[in-house]
């Protein structure tokens, strides 16, 4: 699976106009980024009144539009999907998702924080804290990079999280929910998977292999 | 793969507000829709100054946004995406899928008719013309219906795409192409998969298996 870095703070802390910067910093350095945000309060992408709106209204479970250059889905969930089911089902050609908020996630933080919001930061122990961009003093041993330092944080993202990762090839996941495997295992039931389907007809060696398998009861 | 039906006709000619009708329709039945439109005009699902909207702009290719309830996400494509491929990766879970428009896409059509609008039907020989909604007479050999007879028309989507289609229980997808399988080979490949992972710690007879595996030059 691709890596995954939440960028998290206080309301108005500017983690979106930070992003703005570390985006663009990252994409010139040749990575193509995903993002995601996390809105709490549900979300309007869709115009009431517009088509897709009122296909949605209707009873349509996903609402898709497409157009030269640009493809947009909007799917109805129960609850929430995982961030990982999210990165393999839709950043499938990315190399790095950043998220906007996911504190509760597991996933490693960069913290974006202003003492004139908070007395201190808003990950404690235990919440997978990276580093933290703040022109204030921080009490820490956690790595800290100012606002305008966007390409040390960069740069810090890159030699920790892109060079060298152990790249995970293969997600398996059981009702959404992520099956663990340890490395043989998984070396082991993937290398039987692309054993089972090299030997098929149209098989030309993919980037990407996806398989949906649906069991019904009794199967 | 699922059905899909392109509900087309000229602009005004009614396709939304019937597809208002046949799609609660669909869904009272039982089935899982979804619904695409195309527009080759590009579309505004985001507003502008929003963070998703500033994300875009700062060199994400894919944003998406995520809330208890509904996931939407917008993705920077070069050229258009296949029907095909849209299908496979954004409706894994639906029972069929309904475009407004493609009328240059292969798949089988209704066409939604107005004669104030046009002198006859957009659809033509080779145009896959599966049925007509119109309150007109029209010169066709085509099966008509009226505006009011959404139930007669998801009679005929039914008796025609629905029922008794082979119920595919697994999807192979080579970089977002289907591999095409024989029933025998689908049955030993899925369940190649299913054994080797039913031998695994936290297999429970889950509903759904999905897999990606990546693979890197030279693999």
């Amino acid at each position: 699976m691709l890596p995954i870095i939440s960028i998290v703070g206080a309301s108005n802390s500017g983690k979106t106009t930070f992003l703005e910067k570390l985006i663009p910093e990252l994409a010139a350095r040749g990575y193509r980024v995903g993002a995601i945000k996390h809105d709490a309060h549900g979300f309007e992408m869709d115009r009431k009144g517009k088509d897709t709106w009122r296909l949605s209204r209707a009873g349509a479970e996903v609402i898709a539009i497409s157009s030269p250059g640009r493809f947009a889905s909007i799917r109805r969930t129960e609850g929430e999907m995982s961030l990982e089911e999210i990165a393999a089902r839709f950043f499938w050609t990315e190399d790095i998702l950043i998220t906007e908020g996911f504190k509760k996630a597991h996933f490693p933080k960069i913290e974006v924080f202003r003492s004139e919001l908070e007395p201190k930061p808003i990950c404690g122990p235990g919440d997978n804290l990276a580093a933290i961009v703040s022109d204030d003093e921080v009490d820490t041993q956690t790595p800290r990079f100012s606002f305008a330092d966007w390409r040390g944080v960069a740069d810090f993202i890159e030699n920790r999280y892109l060079r060298d990762r152990k790249k995970r090839k293969m997600l398996v996941q059981l009702d959404g929910k992520q099956l663990p495997m340890k490395d043989f295992v998984e070396d082991f039931v993937s290398g039987g998977i692309k054993g089972m389907l090299s030997s098929l007809r149209r098989w030309e060696n993919p980037r990407t292999i996806s398989i949906h398998i649906r069991q019904e009861a009794g199967d």
